[in-house]
Parts: structure tokens; sequence; C-alpha cells
């Protein structure tokens, strides 16, 4: 992984560096207009720099659907053929990105969509075909965080939609939440950054079965021993690891919470330790 | 009709001001990918500052039909309700916009896909019903000059899709035509601005039957005429009442060219003159 810039002064000391909110939401709550203007409202209270990272997989399943294109999941990743690229380029880039900015405008945000293409600010390489083939799907190689930087600070709020571009014209389906993960570590030079990932369940369950079991402050140690014994298991991993990869980058704290959650961020979901 | 700011220090005196360059390009072109390669790699070569809006509306039609959402079009506007709104969405905002910043972005340009909605660039109001309604349509009220100028001025590419908001969280269909001269006439007060229309004819025709008919220098005197005799009708004419409406508010320069002249503008095309 290469970031555009080498090390800020702020490296290694980030007193009085300013903060910055990363959140990340996902697909049902951009699918509800109503859960997702409360999102968005609550996102709007936020103090200080903040990205807005969305999904939207569900939607572009539907609107697959609707295509008579067909869907293909392996590992809870989507195999993103020709007919599959244009459907989320509409989808996530078009569709669910436009109307959040323009519900942000509303909400006193200058909100600005960006996929990874825009300003170049997050190329990928498309997945090398080892046993499976994803087809245009990227992995992050770098993200710019100068021109983050720039956008942050003359006020703008990006809302970044899960797509990158390869440099050579291609434009290339990404995880969301990778991509919010990479965007963390690259701006964790700059600013002392906090990422929310906000989803369905109030947190990290001990129980999936019960809201109310869930972990507080969860360590690297305990989440492999969790892992092992099944109690953390499916999307949640890749989300950890994610996370995980994040707050031993520099981010200065890691949230797993439910999307109605973001309004009170300092009494509920599930915060990483190392 | 109201900018952003008051006028600049450089109205009506834009000696030396710095040179901008709007080009519009439709359906045809952005539709046919070796056509739009070529296109941007002449637009690739046009020096200092540069803007490209785009149309895309035959790709709107072909994929409303698709989605099973009919087209409804009076007088080349077309009507747009909630399913058709998604639609333009989706084709104009997401798959044409990003395919093209990641085409300039491998040709060396910064590109930056923005609608009206991106950093509250360009504003609308939902068009007050009259005799027709035409539903989620937009009739322009502002551009920001400045913020464009600041985008400008950082060395990016704007890549404006014809969509713009009302501010209060709605998305609103918008003429390609009308927002390129919107944005020639509010950076007028700035730039020396020169606005091309690219389209599938060699310019204005006399006989458009014949392609070396081309008007080379349409006064707009002329212009009323040919409109009265009925030599210049349809489509041409919304086009040209925006590109001597900008002509009227500053721009230095309308053309009127085909997307294959757009490497050599200084040879051909139908010039705007008052």
């Amino acid at each position: 992984m290469t970031h555009s810039s080498g090390p800020s002064p702020l490296s290694g000391d980030k007193r009085g560096a300013p903060k910055l909110t990363i959140v990340k939401v996902g697909g049902k709550v951009v699918e509800d207009p109503g859960y997702l203007q409360q999102l968005l409202t609550d996102f709007s209270c936020i103090e200080g720099n903040k990205i807005l990272v969305h999904g939207g997989g569900r939607s572009a399943t539907a609107m697959a659907e609707k295509l008579g294109v067909k869907t293909e999941m392996i590992g809870g990743r989507r195999i993103t053929n020709k007919e599959m690229l244009d459907v989320v380029l509409m989808v996530y880039g078009g569709l669910i990105n436009k109307n959040i900015v323009a519900q942000c405008q509303a909400l006193g945000m200058n909100a600005i969509g960006l996929t990874g293409a825009d300003l170049n600010i997050i190329k990928a390489v498309k997945r090398p075909v080892r046993d499976i083939d994803y087809g245009y799907a990227g992995d992050v190689v770098s993200v710019q965080d100068e021109q983050l930087a720039i956008l942050l600070e003359s006020g703008a709020v990006p809302v970044i939609a899960p797509l990158t571009h390869d440099g050579s014209g291609l434009m290339l389906n990404t995880n969301a939440d990778t991509m919010a993960a990479e965007t963390a570590k690259a701006l964790s030079g700059k600013y002392e950054t906090t990422l929310v990932y906000c989803f369905e369940k109030p947190g990290v369950l001990l129980n999936p079965e019960d809201d109310s079991s869930v972990i507080d402050t969860l360590a690297y140690s305990d989440f492999k021993k969790y892992q092992e014994d099944g109690t953390i298991n499916e999307g949640m991993i890749p989300k950890l690891d994610n996370g995980f990869d994040a707050l031993n980058s520099g981010a200065k704290e890691i949230i797993i919470t439910s999307a109605s959650s973001l309004g009170k961020l300092n009494v509920s979901g599930t915060r990483l330790s190392l």
C-alpha cells in the first residue's frame, strides 16, 4: 500500500491534529429513506472534518435483477462482469451517491460525491485472478491524502461511493468497508481519525440473537479467539480485519455500531483496541 | 439568474484574464466508445482551463426501455417522473460521468465528475407547471463561479453531468446545453471563455442535407431571419438561443461544430456573433 505523500510532519505526534470522522454506512441504511434521512441528520451534527463512505449492495442486486443481470457472490464478494460493472456504476456512482449528496446539501453540508477516479483520490488494481475471477473488482493501491485534505480544509464533506479506477481508464467495483479503512489509514498522518462502521446491529455481539450482548471493547487477541471459536463469523470478519488494519496504521478509534447510534457516538457500540 | 459572487474585478476588462474552454458533448458522441475516446483525446490537448459538460439522452432512453420506464418527450424535452429521475441519475451521474472521468484520468487530466449538487455548484428550481408538467426537470438559478474557479485553479478538470439540485434535497434533470451556457456565463467574469457545442454535424448548416453548407459566422440578426424562414429549426434553436445568451453575457466565443473538429478548433464550425 502506497500513499501519495511522504510522512506528514504530524506523523507519530498528532497532538493538536485536527479531528476527522469517517462514517461508513451499509446497504439497508442507504435503502430506507427514513433511516437514511435520520442517519444524515446525525452525521450533520458531527463536528469537525468528516467523510461519508456508502455501500449499496442490496440496491445493486435489485437493479441487476430488474435488468436481467445475474448476481453471483463468493464469500460475500460480488463477481463483477461487464454488465454488473455498469449496474454498480449506475447504482453506487449515480443513484445512491447523488441522492445522498443532495440531502447533505439540504442539511447544510457542502457535500461532494466522489469515486476513486474523481481527482484520482483512490486508485486500485483489478484483482488478480487466482482461484476465483472476481471480474472488475478493485484492490486499493493508493489514497491521495493530500487531495482529500485540500477538500476537507475547504469545508467540503466528501461522500465516497465504493468505486475506484485503475488509472488506465477502467472503473472498478470496490468494497466500501475497505475503502473506508484505507481512507482512514491514509488520513491518519494528518488527522486524529475516528472510523465508524454503521450497520444494522448495535455493535459486535457475543450472541447474534441478543442485541444487548454488545462487546464494548474488542481487543485484537479476543477477536482472534472469538473468530476461532465461531462467536464472530461471516461478514463481520472482513469488517473487523479492516478496522484493526486501520487502528494498526494510526487511526485513533474504530467503532462498530448501529446507524441509529451515530447521534450518540460516545455512548454505544464496539470499540476496537490493539 | 443570480451568481454566487459580485462582479469580478475583471468584469468588463478581461485583458489578461486566464483562458477557459467549455466543451459540451451530446448523445451520440458519448455513446460510441471509439468516438468518445477520440473526443477526450482532442479535449486533453486543449490548453488552459477546461470543463466538459456531457449529455446522454439516448443512453437514458435505452436504459429506461430496458427497465420498462416509458420515455415521453415534449418539444425535445424529457418528461421526468420519479422513475425517469432514477434512470437519469444512474445513467448521467453514474455510468456516463464516471466512465468519462476514468478515461480523462488515463489521459492525464485530473478530472472530477460533478452534478449541480456536488459542492452546490449549480442550483435549480423544479420547473413550474404551466401547460406542461415536466416533472423533476430543473431550471438553473445559480452557478457557483467561485467554487468552480477554485477547482480550475487547483488544476482539476470538471466533468459536469446534466443534473442539478434544488437545495432542499431533490435532484433534478437539467438540459446539458443550458448547463454549459449558464456555466460559461457565470465564469465569463473571471475567464476569457470559449464555449464549444460538439454534435454530429460540422456546424450550423444552410442546407441540412449538405454538410459543406456550414455557416462560418452566424450573426444574431441572421439567426432570427433563418429561424423565421425555417432554414434553422428544431433542436438547433434552443442550442443557439443558449449560445447567444452566453455570448451576450460575456463569453468571448461560441462555436458549434462536430466532435471530430475539436482537435482543430481554429479552422471549422459555426461561430456566433452579436
